[in-house]
């Protein structure tokens, strides 16, 4: 690229970015409020159009909020500053919002399993870093899960980690159980003695062992924290597993993803004096004002979790399995065939075979169908990451069930397998999503 | 309070924050989902009539977006994952956000007087982390405004600094000129070698002189970051000052605030390895999903300030100078008297005569008049927060003008100077609302 067409975006970025920035850069130069008014209104409408109106979408980190829990979401809220605890917040006014600081933490904290809840953190990678300040210094080593195996980049150096200096090292990790390696585990603790350990992945196919990771970390000492952004959902439901029970001294996590809610974090503890140096670490640590539009609709999906998050997290999970079992049956090959594929609302595909995962998400989103890599458990290191994430959350949460997950395998194998013209397939997938 | 009271909120809060806690935790324990969707429905409907449809809104931190604005915020695009660069991101089917990404950060730039905006951040604590983050290791020192300059928490080491851990000393402070004591700032920094330099309050009355401040980091290689979250639509309207013409290398800003956006913040500069290394801490450091139904309305906001923003400016200063000069000649103790109080959109009071801002903030609220308290510039170390801060951005965004104030001063007067009964008081100060 020809440096004269450096863009005000990230001329920094790789040429594939760069040139769609420039493109974007040159479209957009020029306008006034009025145009800018028409192409957000373009923009905004022709997004819904493609993701909430006619895609398939299977993103694994993503969903849609109940109609209920729309309806309570008040952008009015947003701006409003609520700094310091009801009873004595630096601003006044105040009244109702104490209800919903009080609420939404509350139900959040029992539907987890946990006694307090830390939620005015805007994402769960907001929730990892409170962690950190809160339990460890600049300087101190923790221990995560490799990035091949899911490991989220906020668990990692170039993320949240590396904001709080800390020094990260990989947990040592069994691609084939798809859980930390229990046998390596205490003497790789014993010898790093990492101030705490994050579990918990970004690809959750089957449930780490807690119990087992917990006694490994009570022999050095060390925190055990289980990032259960991807789960959450089916946590509350009671099903995969309960991270506070098992062990785990904290649960962070996300509020939308499987859970459902409006995006934001939580962090889910038992023990008072932990919950005092998270909630120091969110407010004044991480937060000023926060966001307080996020409250109501919190509140209203974790009151829909607590009465049917059982049948929707069983729904999640049969979808996925009906969806794995669908699309091995069409000849893809689904990860994990040998464990029963999933025990979760994910499902993994090896995209070796259809040019790496970023090409085929491209074909399948020409095709209407929305979903993302990640990094394939055991993939060889050093090579780029292999697999196509998948989650069943949002199409449970818009009605489809198991019964409809042979149709969406054969939409994916006819865009990968078959190669067929994504523009042929596309009224299959907009079809399908109008049922829902 | 008795141990057994003790809550699931807050336990560890002091008495008075623990007595309304367990209030509210008793008052709202054993609801089921449609006892919760009820309760957030009252509890929605009682904050937008106390603080959005009956009360003169007077925070100093707070506003109302446009109607324009509040149109363009869709809330289902808040969940929906977008990583990486338009051309190159790790999910499909987000062509549209791709225009709001570009969009929204090019005119926060040209209107703040950058070349390169990072706008995912979701606050403005968040921005100023993300500098320390970028140009600053664990250890380093950084030299902030005194909180009783207004010296925001980020700042300071009890917020987003310490998260950092980084050193935090305070700037010499001119309570007399409201500004950086620019005699004594030249050995202050060659005494403590900071790596960074933070100006720019919670109350700013008056411009600090940036590029004397610039000259003095120059001298021992500190980096300059201007927080202009209060003052950032002002800035826009090219009022106030113009940090970045003047010297700061970099700008934080809240997108709310003055500048009357969503919330979530901005962090500008000129310089092309800064933004990178900004870029950089605020994804992958600070953000994985980030909110991307906020990019909508803050380039409608900013599209808007860049038509409308100088008369916006305007409206805003020249309402505080009229609701200074109205509260002092009702005999309120206006600060800053001796140099015409303000220069921004912000009025400060002193409030130890009223029992304290605290005291009289919760006396004015009782009245229907909200705002809140803050540091007096010069108050005795050690002594608690004795001023009460006003901004008049909502109430002019609200289309109130410099001849309303002197009614706004009247019911000032009459709750804090007369004592009068805040029920008496109501009336009038409803009435003024349902006006603007």
């Amino acid at each position: 690229m020809d440096e004269r067409e450096r863009g005000r975006i990230a001329p920094w970025a790789p040429p594939r970015a760069r040139r769609r920035l420039a493109e974007l850069e040159a479209a957009l130069a020029g306008l006034d409020a009025d145009g800018v008014v028409e192409t957000v209104g373009e923009a905004l409408s022709g997004h819904l159009r493609r993701l909430d109106e006619e895609g398939v979408v299977l993103y694994a980190g993503t969903n849609t909020m109940s109609a209920r829990a729309r309806a309570a979401h008040e952008v009015a809220l947003a701006s409003r500053p609520s700094m310091g605890w009801p009873g004595e917040k630096f601003q006044t006014g105040l009244e109702e919002l104490d209800v919903l600081e009080v609420l939404a933490p509350l139900q959040v904290a029992a539907l987890m399993g946990g006694g307090f809840a830390e939620v005015r953190l805007q994402s769960a990678t907001l929730a990892n870093l409170a962690c950190y300040a809160a339990f460890t210094r600049p300087g101190d080593t923790i221990a995560v899960l490799p990035e091949a195996a899911g490991g989220h980049a906020s668990h990692h150096a170039q993320g949240a980690a590396g904001i709080r200096g800390l020094n990260v090292v990989d947990l040592p990790y069994d691609a084939v159980r798809l859980d930390v390696d229990h046998g390596a585990l205490p003497a790789f603790l014993r010898g790093h003695r990492p101030v705490l350990v994050v579990v918990g992945a970004s690809l959750m196919l089957f449930p780490h062992d807690v119990a087992r990771i917990r006694a490994a970390c009570d022999e050095v000492g060390a925190l055990l924290v289980y990032d259960a952004s991807h789960v959450a959902g089916l946590i509350a439901g009671g099903r995969f597993q309960r991270p506070l029970d098992e062990g785990a001294h904290v649960l962070t996590m996300s509020t939308y993803k499987s859970f459902g809610g409006p995006p934001g974090a939580a962090v889910v503890t038992r023990d008072e004096e932990r919950a005092r140096r998270i909630s120091e670490a969110a407010y004044p640590g991480l937060t000023a004002n926060y966001d307080a539009s996020r409250l109501a609709p919190l509140a209203v999906t974790a009151a829909e979790l607590a009465a049917g998050g059982p049948a929707y997290a069983d729904r999640c999970i049969a979808a996925a399995a009906a969806l794995a079992e669908a699309l091995a049956g069409e000849g893809l090959p689904v990860v994990a065939a040998d464990r029963g594929w999933t025990a979760s609302h994910h499902v993994a595909v090896d995209a070796a075979a259809f040019g790496g995962p970023a090409e085929a998400a491209r074909r399948l989103a020409a095709g209407g169908v929305f979903l993302s890599g990640i990094g394939l458990p055991g993939q060889a290191p050093g090579e780029p990451m292999r697999a196509l994430r998948i989650g069943t959350q949002e199409v449970v949460r818009r009605s489809l069930g198991p019964q409809d997950m042979g149709e969406i395998a054969v939409l994916v194998r006819r865009l990968l397998v078959d190669g067929e013209d994504p523009e042929r397939v596309l009224p299959a997938a907009r079809a399908l999503r109008r049922r829902a």
